[in-house]
């Protein structure tokens, strides 16, 4: 038996999402109210979207009209919404626009009929019995200490699971005392970098282009950036030579973020050697290192140099974003002062959700689910390569040995919106170069195409649509040379 | 069927706990290696204290004793235990002092036999069943969506749950749309901090006394601190009126931390106005309001005005600190700048917590969980104010109307600390005014004897022990007056 009625709405292709459970009279009436407010204010509900008539709406959400008379009513007169006589009630509000300066790239709460942009996991894999399981098992099994204060380093038998899986299946050298539990590589980035602006460290080296808001972040902490081009080499590493008084450097080293480039030997080994003799830190950002397709996994920086090398993993992509785990591996140098930082950002992580996934650690499950993610992704990876390099023979595709998306670049910035703007009218979400803020300077453009957070069974469709979508846009683009 | 082995070894009265579920050969080694030296590096095992000899330990945790003579070897050469010959082995390495510069209070690793320090619920009293219950639920029902990146703000259902519960219950205006959702007071006032730093509003009054943690957040979120002193009536408002330049105002009006005054009504008036009058942001910790014993709640100060006021909730008194949920309703004028500082520092709370905690609050859990521990915790607080008066008459006793821990003046440093020592000696946690860094300027002496965090079971017994522990200390202490 379940308390909730839940209904859905399609209205101009935006679903009105309205939870009213057990409510009942005015309190019924301020849910359907709120659920109005804030679709409207999200912006899920944009100006000028027509909205159901009462007696429709009425019967699908099995409330008196009455009721719903009072809704329209209340957000008629706070200015919402709008009845036109003799006709339709409007959306008369326009939600707020993006925030000020700070062009950071929101979780959109559109609901695009396929997600395909970057960096996104399949969150309909998400393994709901297998986590379930495990919360039960460390609800039953912890002691009660679990819940009250605990360290901020993070639980003892999550680090001891992770250190173990992180040196077993990623190469790294890691004791549980070298682990810094976050909630995701997020935290962990602004952990390490108010570290160092604590020490009076406050110039890093960053990817160019590389993400908005992990640039945000550091800048947040009170940094000055240098940002280093990519080539398909990786970051140009030789550049931080140049005497900029960098203290930090931030590169995803593996799996170039959103280029795809992996960092090459000769490269890793020059800006290691840098790193020491001038006592740079090295901040490596793993984020999706799991999903490597089609040669074996490269070896983490860390795994390389453990005293120069903070390593930043995550959850997100291998579990779902939403669960809110990830870690770092410190070195001694900087190990008190980032456990001093969680203490001060937010004490510490939930426990029993570090005791839960310690226990999906601990019995193989999590193991299981990446193999099976990772079989999932590859065949993903091989039909979207197959269909747009089928389909649009000039297009170049990049990025492809591993992770969740590819790259396609783009002749110029408004090729690349023309394409972004098709997919979105066919309801496909996509992200750009240019869009997406990864570039500062100007910047070659591109289309990010994520292959991950699409549901298993929708991805056919999804990719057929994609190919559809851009076939009036891309047929023109020259054959565009390899390099980003 | 449990794949984990746990043992447990008492030596000298600490507990040594070993997890190795599922190991075997070299992995086994390892973790009970790492055991070890978790139990050492964070104190629990402290230098000089005997480790049981490897016969018996290898019986007690049925592995072999060739397996603990490598253990202890390998332990032996990282210089964390040495042999003595022809006697017992024994911890040689002091676990890391407290952390260099920054007395922040650490959640103690010690294992007290009673834990009286305040600030504390009763873990043993966390609702296991409830909470899986709702797990379940929100696990069972969340759309997919749920698993991806969510909103910084919050998941709304948690919002509108929580909204209704604030007005109902505490008397707030708050709107779904005012709230932020957090990881706890602590995050909360880093967040509000950051979002009034950026605008170039770096000078916060606080209270002396107040958490050392929390002035830790707001500087190095870069403000400067102006204590503001405290006495039985609350902050002194009337001294933020000498023009200091102050931009925000933290305080704990409806329960001062750690002295148990309300502001008075009059003082609530002043600090308002003067706020309007001022542009001042004021920051409400309501950190225990749900927990008043003699008269009826005290309106939080945001019912105020809601329009100068940030509320911080936090639900780690009333669920616990482990699980990391807190809120604040934020005023119209810096939601954005706290929604953007959210996402910065670490995108958003898991989702399945959120939905998990709307679910309590829907299904009326939360507050039943509420109502019973606050007859339980007022049951306790007549019980320790009983035992003291009656045992050790000459003390005062202060802060008892509501929340989970009592002040007891102290003549001076010298005997609070005196009185802290007999209590830990007698395996009792407590904490004291000038030990615990309440205070910067030289102020007075106190124990805070909290009554929140013993479980049920062990309640009595551990006010016996604090009777008896503080009969040689307090006895020749004067009758202090009233005043803090």
């Amino acid at each position: 038996m379940t308390n909730s009625r839940r209904k859905e709405w399609a209205t101009s292709g935006i679903d009105l999402f309205l939870d009213f459970s057990r409510a009942a009279g005015p309190r019924l009436r301020a849910r359907i109210e709120n659920g109005f407010r804030e679709a409207i204010r999200t912006g899920r509900l944009r100006r000028g979207t027509q909205l159901p008539p009462t007696r429709a709406l009425a019967q699908d959400l099995g409330v008196s009209r009455g009721t719903l008379l009072e809704v329209y009513a209340q957000l008629a007169a706070e200015g919402w919404i709008a009845g036109r006589r003799g006709s339709s009630t409007v959306v008369a509000f326009d939600a707020d626009p993006p925030r000020g300066a700070t062009p950071i790239r929101a979780p959109s709460l559109v609901r695009w009929r396929f997600d395909l942009r970057p960096g996104r996991p399949d969150p309909s894999s998400f393994p709901r019995m297998e986590w379930l399981r495990a919360l039960r098992r460390a609800l039953a099994s912890a002691p009660n200490e679990a819940f009250g204060y605990g360290s901020p380093q993070g639980q003892v038998s999550l680090r001891i699971e992770l250190a173990g899986y992180l040196s077993r299946a990623r190469g790294l050298h890691a004791v549980p005392d070298d682990l810094l539990i976050t909630t995701g590589f997020t935290q962990g980035l602004g952990l390490v970098a108010r570290s160092l602006a604590a020490r009076g460290i406050r110039r890093t080296a960053m990817e160019e282009p590389s993400m908005h808001l992990h640039r945000s972040i550091v800048r947040a902490a009170g940094h000055e950036l240098v940002l280093i081009p990519v080539d398909s080499d990786g970051m140009r590493v030789e550049q931080l030579e140049h005497g900029d008084g960098v203290g930090m450097v931030v590169l995803t080293p593996n799996r170039q973020h959103p280029t795809g480039a992996t960092l090459s030997a000769p490269r890793r080994s020059r800006l290691l050697a840098w790193a020491r003799a001038t006592g740079t830190l090295i901040v490596e950002d793993d984020y999706d290192g799991e999903f490597r397709y089609d040669r074996r996994p490269i070896g983490p920086l860390q795994g390389l140099d453990p005293g120069v090398v903070v390593y930043g993993g995550t959850a997100s992509k291998t579990l779902a974003p939403g669960v809110r785990i990830g870690w770092l591996v410190l070195p001694e140098s900087i190990r008190q002062d980032g456990i001093l930082q969680k203490e001060l950002a937010d004490w510490h992580n939930s426990t029993l959700e570090q005791l839960a996934f310690a226990e999906m650690l601990r019995t193989g499950a999590y193991d299981r689910h990446i193999r099976r993610m990772r079989l999932r992704y590859r065949r993903r990876r091989d039909t979207v390569i197959l269909a747009l390099t089928t389909n649009h023979p000039t297009l170049v595709v990049k990025g492809t040995e591993a992770g969740l998306n590819l790259l396609i670049p783009a002749p110029d910035a408004s090729a690349e919106a023309a394409a972004i703007a098709a997919a979105s009218a066919a309801g496909i979400g996509l992200d750009g170069l240019i869009l997406g803020g990864y570039y500062e300077s100007p910047g070659p453009a591109g289309l990010l195409v994520g292959y991950g957070a699409t549901p298993q069974h929708a991805f056919r469709a999804s990719v057929e649509a994609l190919i559809l979508a851009l076939s009036d846009v891309v047929s023109d683009w020259p054959l565009l040379a390899k390099q980003t």
